[in-house]
């Protein structure tokens, strides 16, 4: 496989600045990054990334989700677009590379290739997504979710913020509700570049992961009661302690996923007791589960396996324990042909490249659902992210905007080109 | 060995009635009882208390620290009195049993024995101790404990509440700051009758407790530090879950305590994980651990068995762990003769009894440090208590009031007594 145009690199001080700009928008008193989909910041991030999308030549469009997109309208306008993506939205006290970076880089790849002459053979849009974060609104990757159909529009700009403030409102508001349908655009193949969020990159030393997948999730709530006795004078045979049989529960679930050696990965993040009193057996404890894998059969095993043990350990421990699902989402597979695109493409630039599972969820598991998808990592700093030490150093974002640049050039072909006709 | 009175019985609907009026005072709207040292709902029960005292034709006495007395000048005035005892503080929506039994049990043998014209040949008091809860001034056993001589009465009047008030000023303004030196008596011997607070009794249908020890008490804080990551990034094996190891502490514990099959408990009763985000791996665990054992040496093992765990996990998990002592109480021992003779008293009335640990503290535990104690408990339904569910069957409480008769008896000796000469 060869890289016709690998002569050509992205314009890696433009992209910095960029990163750097946007990264600014949504500072607080102590400088610190909050930046919720459809807010005031949000508005300003916007129309911030709106100017450069214009001063880039292209064509500036809305959904009615508030999805924003650049449009190089080349090529042979009849032939479906090649979609670049990401989101410039984010948690609350942020770092600048999570999802800016895949939307930054896409308009870079775009803005490069126009310069240089090269014609491709059909659009190639660049696109920032809705609400990927969720932080505001319910669900996550909401822009992305109705973009692939998965959920009405009427029902996401009714979703009501955790500020009770409506995002259909909001985005009216702010000046991001389109005419455009959602959807109207169905791409011939979608590409997101993102920081990893996860620690194996940087472990091992590589500079680019070429995802095969992004992991099922599975959360839940399970809620144990047992019975508050005083916790000097109930013998341990007598006791019905909440607190224990949830600790047995959480090692399980440790001992269980760490020892299976795949992907797999279990969390439990959020604990209470009920009283909590130091001298009180906890008569309720509640806990939350955070189970991942990126496939689907072995995550239902996983939650069979938790389910079989909850019912053993009740009869046990003479608790009653209950499991409430608060969330299922299942794996999503990219496809094979652009994860070996990517891997080509860091092989040819001379970058170890590494096929990775994705353990956080992205856009782009949404809009697999509706052409060819894949992804880009480049390493995060010690896994950090969703925090103001998020980082990754300039070199690697600058190769992975230049792996999507080749990459990109592959998908779209050239009417100059002699390389591969890929179909996809 | 006989017991020449033991034709006499307390008069049981005059305690039971007494119990219940006492249970009256300091209810809320709701009805919930509270009763908290040095309060208003405090003053007002002390206050029926000493109106019964005098009632019963005993000397009120109140010493520097609000503990309050009503003397029988019985006997030979030089010969030390023998003290019965407990308070009538309770925790927040109590129950009417917890000190207020033995309290007011103790007034009843008092006055039952002078009624029936019994002459003991020492003088008889009973005492309700301040304080006794550590609701709302710290430590609980506060008036016992500057009885024994065991903090300065200075020290004790300063402490500070939970509202911020003063315990000396709050006893001065309720009338209940008294002359006489803390310690003024030093007791021949001491009795202390109360409910179990524990489910053992009930569940044996026993209904006499004859008290050998009261556990010692070890409360640690655990901090466990670890590394906030991403819950679906990062590998299992890249983990520093904090949870996980307070999970695995709270397992160890449990386990290895109930294994000892020794009257040893261990309760986990509070806990926090930081940051408490469902998708977020613990940064930081903090936890209470509350050990106990009647026997020091025992304690000690388990303390040193936790420390040696907490050690291998730091290694094992890759975490900081650091535990803090929040407070120590040795293991008390009762003399033995007096055990020996609630077990007689109980036999002679027919009632089955059963040697036991205390696993809850109690005033007779500082008492213990001065003279020869003893305990004497009665079964608590479910073993509940601190609760307004708090409840012992009539016929128990009768029960254990006649036998704490019955020991009085013995150990005060009667002037037309041919009984035992006991010598303590």
């Amino acid at each position: 496989m060869s890289f016709g145009t690998s002569h050509l690199s992205i314009d890696s001080s433009r992209l910095l600045r960029r990163l750097e700009e946007l990264g600014q928008i949504g500072r607080d008193s102590d400088g610190k990054l909050t930046r919720l989909a459809a807010s005031d910041a949000d508005k300003a991030g916007r129309d911030l990334l709106a100017s450069w999308i214009k001063e880039a030549g292209l064509e500036l469009a809305v959904d009615r989700i508030g999805n924003l997109f650049g449009i190089w309208q080349a090529g042979d306008s009849s032939n479906a677009p090649l979609l670049i993506g990401s989101h410039i939205d984010t948690v609350i006290h942020a770092g600048i590379y999570d999802g800016c970076y895949g939307v930054l880089s896409g308009l870079e790849v775009i803005q490069t290739l126009r310069a240089s002459g090269f014609a491709p053979l059909r659009p190639i849009v660049v696109c920032a997504f809705t609400n990927e974060e969720g932080v505001r609104y319910a669900p996550d990757m909401l822009g992305s979710l109705v973009f692939a159909g998965g959920m009405p529009v009427e029902e996401a700009l009714a979703a009501v913020g955790t500020d009770g403030s409506v995002l259909g409102d909001e985005l009216a508001r702010i000046g991001y509700l389109g005419n455009l349908e959602a959807g109207f655009m169905k791409p011939f193949a979608y590409l997101e570049l993102h920081i990893e969020q996860g620690p194996i990159l940087e472990a091992e030393s590589i500079p680019i992961g070429a995802v095969e997948s992004v992991t099922g999730i599975s959360w839940m709530r399970i809620t144990i009661e047992g019975t508050a006795n005083h916790a000097g004078t109930t013998p341990m045979s007598m006791r019905r302690d909440a607190g224990y049989a949830a600790a047995r529960v959480i090692t399980f679930l440790n001992e269980r996923v760490a020892s299976l050696r795949s992907p797999a990965v279990v969390t439990v993040g959020c604990i209470e007791f009920e009283p909590n009193a130091i001298n009180v057996i906890p008569a309720r404890a509640t806990f939350t589960v955070d189970l991942r894998d990126a496939d689907e059969q072995r995550l239902q095993e996983e939650e069979a396996a938790l389910a079989e043990y909850l019912a053993e350990l009740a009869v046990e421990l003479n608790v009653k324990i209950s499991a409430e699902p608060l969330a299922r989402v299942e794996p999503a597979q990219f496809d094979a042909r652009i994860v070996e695109l990517v891997e080509a493409a860091a092989r040819q630039r001379g970058l170890s490249s590494k096929r990775m599972i994705s353990g956080a969820v992205h856009d782009a598991q949404m809009v697999a659902r509706i052409c060819p998808a894949g992804m880009i990592f480049v390493p995060s700093i010690g896994g950090i992210s969703h925090n103001p030490n998020e980082f990754t150093p300039e070199p690697d974002l600058v190769a992975g905007a230049n792996v999507l640049l080749d990459v990109t050039v592959k998908l779209v072909g050239s009417l100059s080109s002699s390389g591969i006709n890929l179909t996809l």
